[in-house]
């Protein structure tokens, strides 16, 4: 990632069972984070997984810096040269000497702190900042992993990270209850306790980012806030076991997603 | 289930996508609960499935009673006759008219009450338990789901509910973080910050259910609690690419784990 | 009540002593309630009294249709009809069943769910007004009662409930402590500690709703906030055993407090 | 009261409706206070009334050792001297000249602390008990009034207070909500949701203090706790407009209150 | 101090150690207070010190009256009268009997009330001023003091509190912890984990109140607020063990302290 | 400090004035502290002062390894060899490296790690402990400073921390309020509100650890818990200006304060 942008990657579907690795990837994707980690779910998506070095080469290496180097030597061009500097020494050292090593080829370093070391993972970042920018390698970016969650994502950008490793918490995020209820029998209103009977339109006005859900044979609404035009949001996908719905391409629901998020950033 | 004794359910499996079910309700079942609800699961635990009728049976009839008698009339003989008693009236109203409906016939009424209705489940449970009781019907047990965790178990089973379907909770677990990392390379020591060197043995004493870690090759030690023997609890499952551990059917499994279970509960 | 106006109505008086029921009904009315409930209340205010059916009246009936019928046939023509809809089935079950039962002359229904049963009251009245909108009976009004304070008339009020019977929190409410203490004795000074001394004077802005307390005899001042004419708040109201006072109707005090609480929320 | 025993005296229903005075005292009264302060609730239960001097007398004297000497000149000789200590000075200067000035006919000192002047009222409590008895008035009691409620008349006394007036606290006691409701019909069972159906029983173990709840028709359980005898702790008070159940006088009743509440705090 | 102006005056120096005295009311001038209570502290600052009358002098003469009048006999014409009134009776009794006995040479009343009689201290102190003013003594003014920090003097001061004495919060004031580090060493960067590298300058935007911090040998930075000069804030003091810098007199430095404060309280 | 024991010195004199740094060494030594820091606090308890090599060390030589072997070499026989081992690298990799260049001669590895650095000290200390034992290096203590109170002492010793530097926690520690009262005036009872009048004596039980305070005349107690003997707790130091007092060693002092610690601990 280039310094100065802000690139979250899904590195979660790593550690979850193979069979369901592409489908946490591609839906990492399409709530808009920018890339992912495994060769299935990168390949479910249509585009290139991205990752860095783990701890074991520094390990078999037995010194971060000859492990820097040889990463830099055997990975083709067009690699990014992330180097991990967390294994032995302290954060601030290792990236300074692993920018002297690799020299502007270096992408940027990665803060994988253990969390007994993390005591303010902040404070470490900006010090990382401030030793590469006094010693002219402004250009390095500094990406952190481990145990992130959104709350942290915003927080450690402040502090000056440029990207961020997400795992757990997007691969495991918390169930959505949901129920499929039926709720009308050939035109009859039915509806058990505690759900609302017949069937339903969800109206959303595209501007204010505004739901309503009528009856669904009433007339299309006016948005409550802005008075405008509402459109339909239930549209069908399978009809009589035949796909009729438009299936978009990941990078194009990913759009329409982060269009959405932005829009409601807005209000 | 028979009333009396308390029995979990594992439901959670069904909403989860089907690539994941037998592993989900195999984990569940191996965990200790008493059944699980997918083919599958059941199948890959050499068990039968358990299931009741849901609301969607009452509500194709429009009417509680004749979904119940329905369902006793065509339903095999071993399948144990359980009434959902939430559909439309109260849980106390719909359960006694179950019980009069299929009479003795009926093991069990399942309350799945909607939250918005569920101002105390304790009290609606003590209400159908009395109500019930009143009539005779005191051997009609009383199966509740809907959101269970393992204290609403505990607390619901204290109100009088003799079975639990659980599902969100059992099947989509938070995780456990845990991590691989090389700690020695051919003999030499090397671990990462924030890892202990050197391979190791944990050293369990089966009787205080005490765990010790050591160097690995250092002698048993002696239980720190009784000083009694300890017994290695790693075992090695895979070698050189062939199995060679000892794989237990789901049922030894999960008669070896409610037995540890039993063994921290007396302590 | 009709529906779309909000009514609050006092029904805590009938469970108090009957010596006291009078004074509860009659405070309750002149703090701005728009009702009561006991015939002796009513007569001290000088309305007529409100209520609704009890429970009693279906459990004697063994049915809810059948009592509702019975109620609209023979109370007298100007009586509002509101059913109470929860005593056997759930409320948006036997809701539609009292407006498809009665008709146009319904007024409301009235929802004195129990506590065990109430998990959220506010999502039980949308759902009722749901249901009974679906129908046709948009000019039905939902009334609610059982344990409401101020905070649950607010927010029951935006969930869709069109009136309010409130009980306990009124006729027990929460005493107001105070002393009538001695601290002037034939002109001179003399209060006891923690008391001031001298005859008082409280001066009201009635534009600002802003009092100031002074020594009696000091000229009035004027309002610290607007620097327009205070008047005096106190008023003799009996002199040597003589009503002096011009005592107002209740219906009169009534809209006074009525008009001091909108001046203090338009602030 | 006497130095060396705990006295509670309720002070509250002075403040009440007139109407509702005797029936505050005698519930106080039979609840297991020691005394009552108003002349109709002292008949209501058939004690002679208790009571102490007010500020106001302090106030009209201007003068508190005046006002302290014309009290003990003119009351009978039976009156407790109780002297109130706080008007003007000190709680623990006025204790000291209330001593003097009244000598060994000095039954006790009342303490009424302001609000703003109640730091830590155990400290003034145990520093006016150090300078009475340092000066020789170990008999002359502490008595404490204003705002007390059950944890305050715990601390108070531990900190050397020998009686205490409690006001507000029992005469405006939170109401306890309750309600009858039918449940049975002409032998027909007949609850509505939230209750019970069916005539009940309710069983007592006097020496467990246990409370077991049967249908009314059930032969006599148990106790669960100490496999005793259970008595039937509902008797009838009125039959058929008669009153055929045995009235006891106050003093009676409030024997028994508080030897119920001596075995539940043996338990 | 003049009723109507709020003084803060360090009261804490009198318990230090004495050889810390001095550096404590100097430190406490400097940063603001409005004067201080040791002689030696006093001629540090080149100020006169202020103090009071102690409850020693009430107690040695017995009575309160007789004490001030001798305070008023013998002290020089130019020392403010400003009575302790809190000795043995009530604050508000004391306070009216102190500006009776000595009359418009009283400055100000003092109360240092105890903790155990300090229930509402605004609250007597807005007692105390309604008598004063109640009687025309409008120009007397209430000192206070025991145990304030910088939130009691906020709010005792809007209750009417003209002047504050202040010991503990400011003699023994929490430590702010700090460190001298090496971080470059003869042109070499050199930092500690933890620290920044290199030597900085703290640029101060003396508009803003706003700090930059910069390698040393940077060219000065542009406010980041308004875009205006910033100042470098480090000028040295001792160089080569000569006193290089220009060192303030008290009361300058104290000026300078107030004009920062003030600018900051109008961001 | 020998691995093994606890030691606690007292590093905060260093930082404070140094007009004061004898009495706080000589204070936290005679408080139970194991040694002290400065030269002169050392010598006001006739101790040999206790230290450690600072970060400059490092710094000024720019590796760690070269620092602590100088040290080595050119400290004198006597003196413990405690490296500091958080300057550049992770605790648990400069310990390490500190014991294989050091050897035998090392006493213990000082970890001052810092803030930012500190998510859990006690993991850190574990490792290190784990990493040194595995080495062989068993005797090599702990030693643990910067910004510890006394839980955090408890906590890290419990996690295998041998020794402690506390600085501001005892070399600032809060003030302990107390004020110099007349209470008794040749003869005559004498004290403000809020403090107990006349000469008392404080007894204490030196069995059961308990004080008993009583007007001075009174005949000894006896113990309220042992009844047993009291002893006379206040005892003269100085008489007329005459020191009569017996004035202890500060090794004394200490004694006594570590038996009624222990005492204390007993109970």
């Amino acid at each position: 990632m280039a310094a100065g942008e802000k690139d979250v990657v899904a590195f979660g579907a790593r550690r979850a069972h193979p069979a369901l690795a592409p489908a946490l990837d591609r839906a990492a994707y399409v709530g808009g984070l920018d890339g992912v980690s495994t060769l299935r779910g990168a390949e479910a998506i249509g585009e290139e997984p991205i990752g860095t070095m783990p701890h074991a080469l520094m390990i078999v290496f037995g010194d971060q810096v000859e492990a820097w180097r040889a990463y830099d030597e055997v990975m083709p061009h067009g690699v990014p040269r992330v180097a991990l500097v967390d294994t032995y020494f302290d954060e601030k050292v290792e990236a300074v000497r692993a920018a002297e090593a690799i020299g502007e080829r270096l992408k940027a370093v990665r803060l994988d702190t253990p969390g007994s070391r993390r005591g303010s993972f902040p404070e470490i970042i900006r010090e990382v900042r401030w030793e590469l920018d006094l010693r002219g390698f402004n250009d390095v970016g500094i990406f952190v992993s481990g145990g992130l969650d959104e709350e942290a994502v915003r927080r450690l950008g402040d502090a000056g990270a440029d990207g961020f490793g997400v795992g757990t918490y997007v691969s495991c995020a918390p169930a959505v209850d949901f129920a499929l209820d039926i709720v009308e029998v050939e035109g009859r209103l039915a509806a058990k306790r505690g759900k609302l009977s017949g069937r339903k339109q969800v109206w959303r006005c595209h501007r204010c980012m505004v739901d309503v859900v009528h009856p669904y044979e009433r007339a299309p609404p006016k948005c409550p806030t802005c008075n405008g035009e509402m459109k339909a949001a239930l549209q069908p996908l399978i009809n009589n076991g035949e796909i009729v719905g438009d299936l978009k391409p990941p990078r194009e629901i990913r759009e329409f997603a982060l269009d959405q998020i932005r829009k409601i950033e807005r209000l």
